[in-house]
């Protein structure tokens, strides 16, 4: 588990951790799709014009160029270029606008990729890791109600992972911005970067920056603070914005919309969904609802699953194109659960049972045994050579393979578990294992610590 | 289906096209983990030296380079510098001298991943590709019985997919080099160079290859075209091969070898697996059984799935890692299976029912049913705003969502099944669609030509 990268920033998992993440991943797509999610994939590669068209300059992007290109090929500078994709948003928009004769709006679309950042490898950020993204996009409006759901959605797959408490932070640009227009501060996004910097910087420091860069009075820049200080897991944040007595319709319209998703989660996911008036993130791209999730007792780690509302996230001519989305670092989220075992494989191999070979010829025998084994959906092995039979337990045993079947010379089968040592005849038409070793399960860590609160 | 790829080389599926494509995968996983392969994935990229490692520069790689890079860093030429990976035998012989401390061998894996090539696209051919690759690598040693147990996991696997009849054709480098050998042939690679070309330039052309290019008389160049023409669907091949008069102890263990796996096949998955000898594939790499697959009436697509033994897939001092693997290329075999529509998803969106609103305000109250349905598996969207009911139908319809769940404000339940019409009441807590329409099935398409032989 501490096993050092070969090329740092980019992580590899050893068989028995690729089950954890395998469990992840099978668990999201099976929410996904229960709420109706298609699942799309897009090619690993856009156009650096593309990539570059909203001026995200901050991520690090890693271009292309054929090793054996010839003079006069596009160079990394051209806008024609290609580059690895760092996110799954950008190829998104440019899938539906493309493909847009082709779907029904609202379309409702789960992707799940990797994706590549040329950042500075750290704790909890790599170059290559996986996303897992749900987006709702409609065709000119999308009804806000779709802002509840994902928030719904998502925190029904959280759950539904061995990854103990969590807690998916809800605020909403209009409040804010109506709360600094209702205010007196125009500068609203230049409001929303100072009160962004809150936990790295503190509190007095941003009233600083209030003051001294956005020209807010003392009283303001308390305001400013005092709204970014709410925190409820009801709706009763509400009646605190409405205590500190601004007014302003856009305020009016972000504290109903907040209040709908906060309102639906507190009954149907209380506790993991919460209000937070301090989340402020992706401040060019999101319009209305924004998202943020930490792992209780992890929240250095970062934001497991961020998003939000846009009300265009692509457009094709005069047609818009708002959307609704999350995007779940799976990679961010697995490397935590493998550092901290919280989560392990049942064994480590699909293996369930090992057809032994008594003599060399068996082997064909052997294959029958195994094909009526898999056809009641039993993994199964057989030995490639008649070796000893404590040679071929051991096989078994450094597998993690929990079951080990014997055939005798007159033709009967027994089956051993080699882990209890016990034996017993058994019918390759039949035989079962227990439902708990049919497959490999991931299993919450029995160290209470990481798991429950 | 007849849709351009945006970018050449880089195909991307729509949402119905993609289920088809998860079917692949899901069907591929499944017989891999009953025959106890572990899934493992590796890194994107892998640095220019260790690809390049064996020549390979008849493969177009692409390099990375990140578009903010400052001067110095490793330029393309650099072999520490980066490239995206143009399979995944590299990389897996890569990640087993890595962690052959954490792994137990023989090592059973599959892994399924997209790969690159900077090549031309065609059809058939692209950029951008999945690839499902399975091998058993051994520590110093590895029977050779899992050259058969490869062919008959292969087999079982394309047998589970609607793609209609394939042939996998296996051939035994031992034998044939043997073979040249035993008629006095020394240079073994140059005729298998040249036998390579048969199907392009025929035999007469490669027979004035043998004799202008490797000093080959008539009668040698005679008999290497008479070992290439042998076909055969049991073993039999051995005895044709005989009659040709030629000795070589190396011809005895490739014959033998052949004869395993063709025995073995013809049992097992008789017609499936055939004997042919005028394969040669990989000239530098295999060492032993060679395999590759047509699809019967697609021949021209090329193979979908290749392979063979290599006796050091990787080495790590004076240890060497033999192993014996298939890949099958996934984006070449579901691109044809969409353009031939061999096979169509009985519906677009995972969703079984919508779930109505008859009021804006009883949207919790269908959450509740919704919940309840999903909880015995359904997947189950809820309409996002109280419209009237021809409209909320007309959703589903447009969706391919079959059933349409109404609830009346006494709370009686009805749910409508959409194609037929038929309307009756139910109970979310109860309340199941047929079996057939629980999930979204993959079936072959009806007309006949491209499913059966």
């Amino acid at each position: 588990m501490a096993r050092k990268a070969s090329l740092s920033g980019f992580p590899e998992w050893l068989p028995a951790e690729r089950l954890v993440e395998l469990h992840v991943l099978d668990t999201l797509r099976k929410t996904f799709e229960l709420h109706g999610f298609s699942n799309i994939e897009t090619r690993a590669v856009e156009t650096v014009g593309q990539l570059l068209r909203k001026g995200e300059i901050d991520k690090e992007v890693y271009g292309l160029s054929r090793l054996q290109a010839e003079e006069g090929e596009a160079g990394r500078q051209d806008p024609n270029a290609l580059a690895l994709h760092f996110d799954l948003t950008v190829p998104f928009a440019r899938y539906v606008v493309e493909n847009s004769g082709h779907l029904a709006f609202p379309f409702r679309r789960y992707q799940i990729q990797k994706v590549w950042r040329g950042e500075r490898p750290q704790d909890g950020r790599f170059r290559e890791f996986t996303q897992a993204d749900i987006d709702v996009v409609g065709d000119g409006e999308l009804p806000f109600r779709y802002d509840v759901e994902l928030a719904l959605v998502i925190a029904e797959a959280l759950s539904a992972l061995p990854i103990g408490e969590f807690r998916l932070r809800v605020n909403n640009r209009k409040l804010a911005e109506g709360f600094y227009l209702g205010l007196g501060l125009e500068d609203t996004a230049g409001v929303l970067r100072s009160i962004d910097k809150l936990e790295k910087i503190g509190p007095e420091k941003v009233a600083e920056l209030l003051r001294t860069e956005l020209g807010a009075t003392a009283g303001q820049a308390a305001a400013a603070l005092a709204l970014a200080g709410i925190r409820t897991t009801d709706t009763s944040f509400v009646e605190q914005v409405r205590a500190l007595g601004v007014e302003h319709p856009l305020l009016d319209q972000g504290l109903d919309e907040l209040a709908q998703v906060i309102g639906a989660a507190s009954t149907r996911a209380p506790g993991q969904v919460v209000a937070d008036l301090s989340i402020a993130r992706g401040l060019d791209y999101y319009t209305g609802t924004v998202y943020e999730t930490v792992l209780v007792g992890h929240e250095q780690l970062g934001s497991i699953c961020s998003g939000g509302r846009y009300e265009s996230l692509a457009s094709k001519g005069s047609r818009t194109f708002p959307g609704v989305g999350l995007s779940i670092g799976v990679t961010r989220l697995v490397s935590r659960m493998l550092a901290e075992e919280t989560a392990a494989a049942t064994r480590s191999v699909p293996t369930a049972v090992l057809v032994t070979l008594a003599h060399d010829d068996s082997w064909p025998e052997a294959q029958d045994i195994a094909a009526a084994l898999r056809a009641r959906g039993i993994a199964v092995e057989v030995a490639a050579k008649a070796e000893k039979f404590g040679k071929q337990i051991k096989y078994a045993d450094r597998r993690g393979i929990p079951f080990v079947w014997f055939t005798s010379a007159e033709g009967s089968h027994e089956v051993k578990d080699i882990r209890s040592g016990e034996q017993v005849p058994a019918d390759p038409a039949t035989w079962t294992p227990p439902a708990e070793d049919l497959h490999v399960r991931i299993l919450p860590a029995a160290s209470p610590a990481a798991v429950t609160a």
